[in-house]
């Protein structure tokens, strides 16, 4: 008998039929004797049309409304998996954010998780009772309704394994697990059976979109185990463990890329002291992110170009930010260019391999794909590149790495 | 400057573009410096998809889950509301039912207001905040979400009113007041300026849908300033007030009818101590609410046939009950007929004008409309007719009563 955490994502829970196949597995797993917590998401779609409405009524929606509203998606699933389960005789309530409750911060729309509360969760669980939690959704100290931001179950669900002190901590979705690149661009691709915290967290920040980055984080932190699998078959998945669980490291775990990339050149910027911190500087008083820069030799003694990407979905005001601290920065011209893309390759096995970058350079190299720009990690290389490469950049780099299943 | 209860029904904030309408009438009631509090109703059709899903998933759903689910349509108005208001300037917040907290009993699906703390929701309104507050929902002492049942917010309005010590309840509706009778059937129907609470109950209790039975009760022990008008014209709607209110009244005030309705007769019951009361103990314990009672006189000493009415929507479960009390009460047949309506006149002025009920008989037999029941009480007549004569039967009390508006 072992307390487990289940979590469900939108695509899992996306109709009453979907839920009853939740209800399914979650008895099956009652019936083992175990003690049961079961996060779940809005029904697919729902997020997006509750969002919708607010945006309709408010362009920027006041934090705090739009959380009472967009949290509501996740508490018609709660409710409706409890009932669920009760009509399978299954022992089972809801337990709302507010009502365990999971305390965060008051950061609306992005709020911490600062506690949970699971005094009288564990007493109903230890009783056999299922815990239905509503993910993404929470409560300040002093009683209003938040929300964790996208991908904000995964981390409901950590947190709540970490405050359980769970045995495992399951994520259902509709992919069978962590595969070493995307199945749709390279049809070879490998299910793994295992990936450390620190790939897996990797992965999850240069584009892999299976778990939050920052419930993996929350995951590394409280070393709770993690497992990500089906929710539509029955295989097993990819466990996320710590490095030294993982037994024979390669040198590369898994290619990702991220289509959301925009990147931006700043022509003849002033090449004094201040001109480069007066660009990021203005980005991030915008809270835009700023990821790769490359600096240019500068031409002449005066004046230098600098080139950075941001995420596509913020250029436009990204250029609005900068034309207006044009005069403060006083740089001549800016070059937009939202046709590139980022692919990584990621693996605990590179800190200890030499060469690891040398492979990734020379089969990009080979078949004429330029590389704009480079940033590394320990566990990480990320080159940026014209999109239209994109799909054979990751079958050439799954395929240099050795990471292609045989045929 | 006074302190007001605004109240939108489902049509009124069916969608984004009448939440905005809404917020444009509350925003010029805040303008004229007075205090609110503005109770909303689910969007229009929401609450029905919200039970759909329920009942999908245990026919008979568990009452806390179900509450759970259903009451997130309010929520979600609310919080739109807010955003709406605050979209506009006007400073608002939402308070949900366990926020205010508005305490209920713990009857899911159909719970009683036991207070309402107003505490906090008061020192916001004085300081020129708008307070949106979910109708149909409220938390039990213990924290569990509750609803109070269809036609619940009507009540939460009341509720609210009452206990900030409101001025006006102002009910906004789809229709723009109410009528001498339903407009749809007779064309010459007047608006009612103004009706006493007593008529109002015995209308809500009859069929007449503009007010909820439960919410006009309240309103009339607590004397709250009541009006129902339309949220979609600037017309003066109807004002419920107390029976001393009202200068000039006329014997008939109205004229209801209720379609729901299936007449029973029990054939041959033997005609003993006991034998009546064994059918309507079975009813009553299958909560199967019984109305119009007739007992014929004994066709031999033996046995005697016992006819009377229930909602047709119970009319299937009224006859399983029976059925299965068949033995015990020891009847021969039951004969079921839908095809009944009950057609009611109401007027405090009956109560000191005889011949109220000879002008209704007379005026029905003129037109060869047989009635197979009647109830009455200190301030309403209820016949129950064949539904093919339901039209002519309003239209002709109508006029009997001279309700007719002038041509």
């Amino acid at each position: 008998m072992a307390r487990i955490v289940h979590k469900y994502g939108g695509t899992s829970v996306a109709g009453v039929e979907r839920i009853r196949a939740v209800a399914e597995r979650v008895a099956a797993a009652h019936a083992q004797g175990h003690e049961l917590a079961v996060v779940v998401s809005a029904m697919a779609g729902e997020t997006d049309r509750l969002v919708g409405y607010c945006r309709e009524l408010m362009p920027l929606p006041d934090g705090a409304e739009a959380d009472v509203v967009v949290a509501s998606g996740e508490q018609v699933t709660a409710g409706l998996l409890a009932l669920a389960l009760k009509a399978r005789g299954v022992p089972a309530r809801s337990w709302l954010g507010w009502q365990a409750p999971v305390t965060t911060s008051d950061a609306h729309g992005a709020a911490r998780v600062l506690s949970i509360t699971t005094t009288a969760m564990e007493a109903a669980m230890a009783a056999g009772e299922v815990a239905v939690v509503p993910g993404f959704q929470g409560a300040t100290a002093s009683g209003r309704v938040t929300t964790l931001g996208r991908g904000g179950s995964d981390t409901s669900a950590v947190a709540l394994a970490a405050a359980l002190q769970a045995d495992e901590c399951l994520i259902f979705t509709d992919v069978e697990g962590v595969f070493t690149t995307d199945p749709r661009i390279v049809p070879r691709a490998r299910k793994l059976e295992r990936i450390s915290y620190e790939e897996m967290l990797e992965l999850a920040s240069v584009g892999a979109k299976v778990l939050h980055a920052r419930s993996v984080e929350l995951a590394m932190k409280h070393r709770v185990r993690l497992a990500v699998l089906s929710s539509f078959a029955d295989a097993p998945g990819t466990w996320v463990v710590s490095e030294e669980d993982i037994v024979e490291s390669q040198h590369i775990t898994g290619v990702a890329y991220n289509r959301n990339e925009a990147k931006v050149t700043i022509v003849a910027v002033p090449d004094r002291p201040g001109a480069v911190a007066a660009i990021f500087g203005a980005l991030a008083d915008a809270n835009i992110n700023v990821d790769m820069i490359v600096q240019n030799i500068a031409h002449d003694r005066a004046f230098t170009d600098v080139t950075f990407t941001v995420p596509r979905t913020e250029l436009v005001r990204a250029r609005a930010v900068l034309e207006e601290a044009r005069a403060t920065i006083g740089f001549d011209r800016l070059i937009a260019d939202e046709s590139v893309v980022k692919v990584s390759v990621v693996g605990v096995g590179m800190k200890s391999h030499a060469g690891v970058a040398v492979t990734m350079f020379r089969a990009l190299g080979e078949r004429g794909i330029n590389i704009q720009a480079i940033t590394t990690s320990e566990i990480k290389i990320s080159v940026l590149i014209a999109e239209e490469y994109l799909e054979l950049a990751v079958r050439v780099l799954h395929s240099a790495y050795g990471l292609d299943a045989a045929a």
